[in-house]
């Protein structure tokens, strides 16, 4: 099916494209009522992302609001170690953490690679209407946690750590640590795979916690990883392969290593200088991100402003996506997000000419 | 008084050493039974700050124990702005809050420079007595924390926030922001000068929340304020000028930057590759630091391994100034530390051949 808009995978391919292409991480999220009355109705965060129907729901409601470029499937990074059997629990206000955390290798050896079909199939039923609803409006995307992300969450056990626990067995364990990122690199790999064949046209790789590592470590249990999934899936003779982001927070001194592992776009977050990033590997790589997310607190005029700050730093062409550099918090007023994406259509045709 | 090691002095001025100078941030810390008999002592963690003979018995405590090239005067980057008026406090587990938190531009205008003698002299007090107790063995180390560090705490009140409040007067009161900014700029330069006229013979500048900026509002909010301490204390018809070392935790990506304001070296948390950062900045400034704190709750073999990948990474030649990335962290094993100290001191010297 050809879409009516194209811009976002025209831009992570640097085709031309008429004005920047923008969405926003956690788009569907608390800061929108109708989410809130979903998510209400849903029962629970977790109960949410496991209803496709009411995943698809979320899904959407940031496109009836604002004239976003593209859809990201509502569903949560922490669902695939969930599917391993580590019993994901979300509690208000401390965040996501896990019944049983992986301790050690008795523990790594008792994990299995989940079924997308029979263990993750909700994920999948949620792209497949969620692609129905959208018709041939605006591409979605579907998404993963990366092999160290998600193993950082599963060691420490819960969010809010200062990480000594996962560091402890990479640099104490270091084979336990590999045996562990193996299968969740199988994991992340068939699930990406499976949000592909149910129809998201773009994927992205959250690395959240890659940051947190020295440039070597990071390289060695994090990266490495990564790159093995996108040679994986974007394998030159797939028709069916699609755009592929990798977004490590923190990493914006990392990225000619990650532009080189073949993935077609990388994420930034807002401590990087767009216009820096892309002398380094603009050309080879779209970039998407960048906006500090606090920016959005301020008045619709300051955000205006920002926008044609970023504008600017990027430059003339094509390959920048519009978004923030981490996902949208809690508190935002719509009417800001509505003057952001304004102000995107409005202030990037120029940069197109 | 010339010094028998001057190893850190030479190594900030980038002049031939026998081996890699080390110390540690913090290192006169909760880490060591020691500290924590010494601080019970004096009640509480402020009280340890303003007690110079307690501040000067912490502070050559690390030496006591390991064969460190330098000490550095223990006190907090908040004694500055609780000189200013704003009521420090230190709360078990929740970290420093201030009483009286700067909310807008009549609380900025009520803020005055603290004089060093009469409001901080317990720190040129500590400075005195400990340079005389360490006679000519290592230099000594001041410090002060950067204006927008300082600000992003009295703005926010207390820490552990997402620092939107500070950032939403930065965004949306500019004026305000700056005028606090020029208020803590005179105030840390006094305070770095006094800290030298009391015997510092070098002095750090911990940019702890530069980080959290994008790069041109770290550039506006941070970077030129520091610029501007730098200048007031390094004039180059100074005799009494010490060298300065500038360190943004999360400022990687800006070392050009950092490395052009005129300052002697650059910290570096352990996200950035030290052979990268001096293949950028290695010819105008000196680097300090770079270790994961993590590694050091390893095993000595393999804080030895680190310390071996470190040394390689920044290769021959001077210039480098063995340190964590950040503070040492309070749960780490002395013996560890015995451990680090003693890898640099082997497997540096060739290194300086």
């Amino acid at each position: 099916m050809s879409l009516i808009n194209d811009r976002l995978l025209r831009a992570l391919r640097r085709q031309p494209v008429d004005r920047t292409p923008i969405w926003i991480m956690r788009q569907a999220g608390r800061y929108l009522s109708e989410y809130r009355r979903t998510r209400a109705r849903a029962g629970s965060f977790l109960a949410l992302c496991q209803n496709p129907e009411l995943a698809c729901e979320v899904t959407l409601q940031p496109l009836q609001r604002f004239n976003l470029d593209a859809a990201i499937i509502f569903s949560d990074i922490l669902t695939i170690p969930d599917a391993m059997g580590l019993g994901l629990r979300f509690t208000d206000g401390e965040g996501p953490s896990f019944e049983r955390p992986v301790r050690g290798r008795r523990d790594i050896d008792r994990l299995g690679v989940p079924d997308p079909e029979s263990d993750l199939g909700y994920v999948g039923e949620a792209i497949r209407i969620t692609v129905d609803a959208l018709g041939d409006r605006v591409p979605l995307i579907g998404f993963s946690g990366s092999p160290w992300t998600l193993a950082a969450y599963m060691v420490e056990g819960k969010s809010g750590t200062d990480f000594r626990t996962v560091k402890g067995m990479a640099f104490e364990q270091p084979a336990d640590m590999h045996r562990l990122l193996e299968i969740l690199t199988d994991s992340v790999a068939a699930c990406l795979m499976a949000q592909r064949d149910a129809g998201a046209s773009a994927l992205m790789l959250f690395d959240t916690w890659g940051g947190i590592l020295s440039r070597h470590h990071f390289l060695e249990f994090s990266l490495g990883y990564m790159e093995r999934i996108v040679a994986r899936l974007n394998r030159a003779d797939d028709p069916a392969a699609v755009p592929i982001i990798l977004f490590t927070k923190g990493g914006g001194s990392w990225l000619e290593a990650m532009a080189a592992t073949g993935c077609q776009a990388l994420g930034l977050d807002w401590t990087e200088d767009l216009g820096h990033a892309r002398q380094r590997v603009g050309e080879r790589v779209a970039l998407q991100g960048n906006m500090d997310p606090a920016i959005l607190e301020a008045s619709p005029r300051r955000i205006r402003e920002e926008v044609e700050v970023l504008l600017e730093r990027y430059g003339k062409g094509t390959g920048h996506v519009f978004n923030l550099g981490h996902g949208i918090t809690p508190g935002v007023d719509p009417a800001h997000v509505a003057a952001l994406v304004e102000a995107v259509h409005e202030l990037s045709p120029v940069f197109h000419r």
